[in-house]
């Protein structure tokens, strides 16, 4: 098969609010080969990511992303691999083209799985999917007590796993956050698994993060998330050494295999957290679960949008069964609610399983997506370079 | 002082190739701030950095770049260290934000150094700039041939160091590798520094990059560059362990602090490379000259296109005696020639050194560059983000 197109879609809920909530928007991404229709989805800032995809040349080394992959064959596993090893090397100098990439990823993914009529975590070499136990993941509360109705709220609907982040959580007082720790363990019940995301604001301060620890240790906090930026390894490790049984979990940052690969070996991780919609797609991310397996590091996704890209972030560990636990977002907005026909959706025992459907095995609701669709133009030099077209099969 | 306005310009030559050549488009960047106006440029991919200026708000940290440095004070030095954190804080999920940031945070330095009447280097804490020793940086020839012709040309303008990279290098046999590297030195004399350029072209590959050692030693080459993509430390490491007199020198690729940072600690190097207009501009360069410094690792500035980035990727390093070599762009197109009315002239003793003129001490010639403004016009949900603007003072 030929790579046919390569479409991009700016989805956004009417109004977009300045909070932590990644759900707000998405870039849809449709690619058409052989005669089959795959999907992915890119995180985050659709624009840009569109921009990366149409750009003009700038040299040999800084291509448009679309010029790496229009027109690929796409016959075996191993073209997908080629063709984001082709993307790095012809747009090494196109910072944004990691993302732009790893909508494509899934979607090339995707097309195979149809085409070999096995959803995606066979095609990655998986024998069988083990279900995953979802955390909750939502924003802390804006007070203790609003954190405290919001983790009863997800407890009561049956989640074991609650993760709670961003917020005001680490921008005021030491004792604050522990009030927010506190209420947020005496919400969810003393044998629910407890995660606390700071969301990156400390920075590299690790003073100012280890004043937490103590809390998290009386909390039994499974881990801590993200106290630091992805970069700061040093703070990372010096934390590490500190923080007892509390875990640190991180790498959501991470854009490329080698990102995370250093922040495995150097940062003193329990967990590594990848968004496949970042790292450069599926292919990316199951490098990475193979590193983190032969460190006896843990793997989780990160997901924080639809259930296109939860399925996505789900198939590059599927077949590892110790690597449990799934971020699993629980107040979406509609757009990303509405994403998808399909959804993953917890079973009796409160597990959620990937689906056995070809490829990521969830289809876009074209009809309830057109409504959020933001219609784009970019011209240059009075050529029109992208414009939004329309959202059908 | 105030931020009143930041505009980027896409600048491109009539028809952009596609060999290894990042002169052959910019994105200038105008600061405007309490009636000063300040100058930078962001290397590569304008369209795509020019979207990440204005694009719509997806969460609360993925918001434009522009959010951050509008209205923004800038009194003192600090301010531009504060203003780049709040980039990297608020568009912490935008990953083109770090180049885009770079020409901003340049042209924050050029309104400072005017407001102050000081060269960058002196609000850096320089007391005087080091005049540097320029390598010519030059593409390789097709064939030997070409590349001895080539060395010919520069050595005979009185360079004494001279980069061959790109080109055929690596992508063909380890034997007519060593040829280009033979016509190389033979090219430009016994004395001259030689220093060989590989692009990235064997990504992770050390048995193949070890094939190159022997003549690199042989010819005495100073230096392999970027054998391996900027991510790929262990076979950095690798490599550094087997090439001797052969320094490694890498890091262009980095686009913020902490990649360096990993860099300079994991990847065995003898070099490392900053790009000003990539890793979030001279703030984030000068910090990594300082890191360099006290590993005992020598800084290079990296730049390939005009003398306004040339200056700006001085600037970090500029009081460091010791590192005496800088990156000399010798065949950038014209358009990088004309983007400034002054230039950095080698002196009668083959030097470059730093205007003493306040801030970056270039200025763009307007007039020059109006013949390759490129017209952009970027529209969303019906209202334009961005078109461009008359290039004016």
């Amino acid at each position: 098969m030929q790579i046919e197109s390569v479409d991009f879609y700016y989805l956004a809920m009417p109004e977009v609010l300045d909070i932590g909530d990644g759900s707000q928007d998405a870039l849809l991404v449709r690619v058409g080969a052989g005669g089959y229709v795959g999907w992915g989805e890119c995180e985050a800032a659709p624009l840009v990511s569109i921009a990366s995809l149409v750009c003009p040349l700038s040299h040999s080394a800084c291509k448009p992303v679309a010029a790496s992959v229009l027109g690929q064959r796409l016959d075996r596993v191993d073209d997908i691999a080629r063709i984001g090893q082709l993307v790095r090397e012809q747009s090494l100098d196109l910072l944004q083209a990691d993302h732009t990439l790893s909508g494509i990823d899934m979607a090339l993914w995707d097309v195979l799985g149809q085409r070999f009529a096995a959803p995606v975590y066979r095609l990655l070499g998986y024998a069988r999917a083990y279900p995953k136990t979802p955390y909750a993941s939502q924003l802390f509360g804006d007070s203790p007590e609003e954190t405290y109705a919001k983790g009863r709220r997800v407890a009561e609907q049956g989640y074991r796993a609650v993760k709670f982040g961003w917020g005001p959580f680490g921008r005021g007082t030491a004792d604050l956050d522990r009030d927010h720790i506190v209420a947020a363990r005496e919400s969810i019940g003393a044998d629910a698994v407890l995660l606390i995301d700071a969301g990156t604001v400390w920075q590299d301060d690790v003073e100012r993060a280890s004043q937490s620890l103590a809390a998290l240790e009386q909390c039994r906090a499974t881990w801590l998330e993200e106290p630091f930026v992805s970069g700061a390894h040093g703070a990372y490790r010096a934390l590490a050494a500190r923080s007892g049984r509390v875990k640190l979990a991180g790498g959501e940052g991470c854009h490329n295999y080698f990102m995370a690969e250093h922040m495995l070996d150097h940062a003193g991780l329990g967990f590594i957290q990848i968004d496949a919609g970042r790292i450069g797609g599926i292919t990316q991310a199951k490098r990475v679960a193979d590193a983190a397996r032969q460190r006896g590091i843990t793997y989780v996704n990160h997901t924080f949008t639809s259930h296109l890209a939860l399925s996505a972030s789900l198939q590059p560990y599927a077949g590892l069964r110790d690597h449990a636990l799934c971020e699993y977002p629980v107040e979406p907005k509609a757009l990303a609610v509405e994403l998808t026909r399909e959804h993953l959706v917890p079973d009796a025992n409160g597990q959620v399983a990937l689906p056995e459907r070809p490829g990521l095995g969830l289809h876009p609701d074209l009809d309830a997506l057109a409504k959020y669709l933001v219609e784009v133009e970019i011209q240059v030099a009075g050529r029109t370079l992208y414009r939004t077209g329309p959202l059908t099969l």
